[in-house]
C-alpha cells in the first residue's frame, strides 16, 4: 500500500506540475488537476491539504532533483572543468524535459502569489560550482586571476538568466545552443589555458558539434 | 491642465509601482493605491480603466526607461567597451532605485496572472549590446574569437540572472559588487587585451574601487 500511495502521489505531482507549468498557479484548479490525473478531489485532498501545499511539494521535488544530478555528474573520473560543463547541460535538459522541474520553476517565479514558504534556490548551486572551481584550481586548470567564490556566483547568475530568458523567448527550444554559446564566452575566461575551451566543451558533451548544427 | 494631468498620472504610477513592488499585483487593490497616492478611486479610474491597465502602464514605463539610458551612456566620447560597462551600472542603479523600474520588474515576473499584454523584453537589449560589441570590434578592442551576436545574448542572459538572483537573495543590496565581479569574469574573455579588464572597469566607473570597499 505504501508503495502504491507513493506512486499515486508522484503521478499526481507530475500531472499537477504540467498544468501549473502551462497555466500557472492561479489558472489551475484542484478540479483541473483531478481531470488531468484521473483522481477525485477527495483523493487529491488525501495527499495535500490544499492547492498551496501541492504547489510547495512540486517546488520541493524540483529542488530535490539537483543533489542527485550534482552527485551523478561531479564524481571522480573527469576533470572538474569538464564536470562543470556536463552538469550544466544535464540541468538544461532537466529544465526542458522534466515536468516537475518545469512546473516547479514556474511556481517558484510566481511565489509571491502562493501561500506557502518555498525553498530558497541559488545558495546550494553557488556552493556546488565553487567546489568544482576549487577542484579545478587544484588540478591546475583554473586561470590565476579567477576567485572561485566570486566566479561561482557570476556563473550561477549567468545560468539562471539563460534559463529565464530562453523560457520567455522560445520555451527553451534553443537552450542547448545558447548554453554552448555561454560556455564559449566563459571558458576562455576561466581556464588557465584559454585555447583549451573548445576541447573542454567537446569532452563534456561529445555531441556538442551536433548541437550547433 | 494637460501638464497637471500628466503630473498626476506620473505620481499615480509611482505610488502604484511602489505598492506592486512590495506586495505584488494580487496583493494590491485600487483602494490601497488610492490611500498611497491620495487620489480617490474615481480619480484613478479617470486615468486607467482597471488595475490590469494600470499594471500595463507601469511595465511600459519600465521598458521606456531603457532607450533613454542607452542613448545617454553609449554616445561618442568613450570606447564601446567602457560604454557597455557604464550602461550596465546605470541599469543596476535604476533597478535598485527607480520605483517604476522596480514595480515594472515585479509585475513582469507576475505577467501570467495579469490580464494585459505586456511588452517583451530582452530582444531590444540584445540588439543594443550587439551594436556596442560590433563597435568594439571596429575599435580593435574585441578578442578575435568573440562573435558579437552570440556574446550579446550571453551577456544579457548573465545580467538578467544577476538582477533576478540579487533581488531574491538580498533585495539587490549587493548588486554593484556582484556586477563588478561579473565584469571581472567577462571582460578578460571579451577583450583583445585581457590585461586591460581592470582598466576598462575603472574608466567606466571611477568609483568602482569604492564599490568593493
Amino acid at each position: 500500500m505504501q508503495a502504491r500511495a507513493g506512486a499515486t502521489r508522484r503521478s499526481l505531482l507530475e500531472s499537477a506540475a504540467c498544468l501549473f507549468h502551462e497555466r500557472g498557479f492561479a489558472g489551475t484548479s484542484i478540479s483541473d488537476i483531478g481531470n488531468a490525473s484521473g483522481l477525485t478531489s477527495g483523493a487529491i485532498y488525501f495527499h495535500f491539504s490544499n492547492k498551496d501545499a501541492l504547489a510547495r511539494a512540486i517546488v520541493e521535488a524540483h529542488f530535490d532533483t539537483w543533489p542527485v544530478l550534482i552527485e551523478r555528474h561531479t564524481g571522480a573520473g573527469a576533470p572538474a572543468t569538464v564536470s562543470l560543463v556536463r552538469l550544466s547541460f544535464a540541468v538544461a535538459r532537466a529544465f526542458r524535459d522534466d515536468p516537475l522541474v518545469r512546473g516547479g520553476a514556474r511556481l517558484w517565479s510566481e511565489r509571491y502569489g502562493i501561500d506557502a514558504t518555498l525553498p530558497a534556490p541559488f545558495v546550494g548551486w553557488i556552493a556546488a560550482v565553487r567546489a568544482l572551481l576549487e577542484r579545478a584550481r587544484e588540478e591546475g586548470e583554473l586561470a590565476d586571476r579567477i576567485d572561485p567564490a566570486g566566479a561561482a556566483k557570476s556563473i550561477i547568475h549567468a545560468f539562471f538568466g539563460l534559463h529565464t530568458v530562453s523560457d520567455a523567448l522560445s520555451g527553451r527550444a534553443e537552450i542547448e545552443n545558447d548554453l554552448a554559446d555561454l560556455w564559449r564566452l566563459l571558458l576562455p575566461a576561466l581556464l588557465a589555458d584559454p585555447g583549451a575551451a573548445e576541447d573542454t566543451l567537446r569532452r563534456a558533451l561529445p555531441a556538442v558539434d551536433e548541437v550547433r548544427a
